[in-house]
């Protein structure tokens, strides 16, 4: 049996205990570490599991899945994923592949930013769809999240967008050498998302959002040490929310006064959140 | 501390390892048990932690918050909730009196409905906004999930139906008589949802959705025995999918071909399926 196992956000004691039985019998175990990360190493999760972990890289889920599946129709393999295994849609591939080999697989579920997000007091059914924003370089910006946040826009729901993370990527002069040479790894800050969401709405120029439409910074979710910052798109170019990993909410117009009261806690300047919030979302 | 504990979708053992150290702790510990379930019982939950869980009716939590939260501010009070702290929003009422109170609290996340839904193939990021079904009487119809769905659909996204549940419930009678006698607990099923849905469907004539727009019905996701059937509305105002909960996706028009090939594992009929694909969804 191939076993996905979710474990949740911030550390090791996040995993369900389900998750962690099968883990503590599996033959071998997976740590899948290109999608998301926790806040603590493969040596704690050894350390919690009694036992090795395996860091599976993209190259290795992606070429090398074989060699993951092998024996697993005789014994349990089990691949850990930081939130939940449907979180990310890249182990889709092992699943299917798995199927091919007639292996039979299970997912054992758990927390994942997508329900999560509700630490911000948004409340989860006023959400439309999930984004995500990737690296800009100077050639390619990709720039599908602005329509999609246009649709959420125009029904009025809240967008959650997932921010990118780059782990062992090669330099396009290394890859283009074939030298297995690997970058540090970088993971987008809530500053970083905002200004990329500027630049995009300033080339378009369609009004999905503006320079001072609310979102709500948010930061290592589901960890003892999480922090959000609640302001502007403007504001939030400038924000500094510490590790990693964010993700960053904009506001839709349907918000309730609920909603603002909790969100309010965490404005950087109570009187641009007032003037938002009074322009966009209505009687404050 | 006021803890909110998630304790996942199926049984005693998806409670994540920190909360379960929580539970173990805590002074007191609460199970909210009127917005949703476990397959298993209160005595089994007690086994498994080795100590007493009080159940917490709709009643005390809205009209007795301060008796849960007696104490709280000196000792940590666990109060425990299927699938994700956030998944419901009648907690905000406890928290906001916490907080009142100068009580701290903390969530202890875990996975809920919103993401275990991918558990039928479907990508989560092809979700629009969550809606809810509450079973109707004869006067009583309410239809503002049909409007939601509109919108999803309007920017081809799927729709999650979480449906209702009624547990220590009073009778019309019994409430106008201040008798406090229940009536047996109602979990509305699949078909019941498909029903509502084509009368609304059939009384307002806007084609949200149709009798041949295809669904998946899902029963006990996240439990061995969890069990999926796909079809189109009038099909599966008939299907019988066993034991609670269960939910529902309309499928938006978007959906992706690795998607198809998921959920067609499911159909209840493979040529109803390729018709109201074909129909629906594009060049299948």
């Amino acid at each position: 049996m191939l076993y996905l196992v979710g474990l949740g956000l911030a550390d090791e004691a996040d995993i369900t205990v389900k998750g962690l039985e099968v883990v503590k019998r599996a033959e071998r175990v997976y740590l899948e570490a290109y999608t998301s990360i926790l806040h603590v190493g493969k040596e704690r999760l050894e350390s919690f599991y009694g036992r090795p972990v395996i860091v599976a890289d993209r190259e290795m889920v992606e070429s090398s899945s074989d060699e993951i599946l092998e024996g697993a129709d005789k014994s349990d393999i089990a691949f850990l994923v930081v939130g939940d295994p449907f979180g990310a849609t890249t182990h889709t591939d092992l699943v299917l592949r798995a199927r091919e080999l007639s292996i039979p697989t299970k997912s054992i579920p758990n927390a994942s930013i997508l329900n999560a997000i509700g630490e911000t007091g948004l409340q989860l059914y006023n959400f439309g769809q999930t984004v995500s924003m990737v690296f800009f370089t100077e050639t390619w910006k990709p720039a599908s999240f602005y329509d999609r946040i246009r649709e959420n826009v125009s029904i009025g729901l809240h967008t959650l967008v997932l921010l990118d993370i780059k782990v062992k990527e090669q330099s396009l002069e290394n890859m283009a050498r074939g030298r297995k040479i690997y970058e540090p790894p970088r993971y987008m800050t809530v500053a970083q998302c905002a200004q990329q969401m500027l630049e995009i709405e300033e080339e378009k120029q369609e009004n999905v959002y503006s320079e001072d439409s609310l979102v709500i910074g948010c930061a290592r979710i589901g960890a003892d040490d999480q922090a959000f910052a609640c302001g502007t798109l403007r504001e939030l170019c400038d924000i500094d929310l510490g590790a990693p990993l964010h993700s960053l909410v904009l506001l839709g117009k349907r918000a309730h006064e609920l909603e603002r009261d909790y969100i309010k806690s965490f404005a950087v300047d109570a009187t641009t959140f007032d003037n938002s919030w009074e322009k966009y979302h209505g009687k404050s």
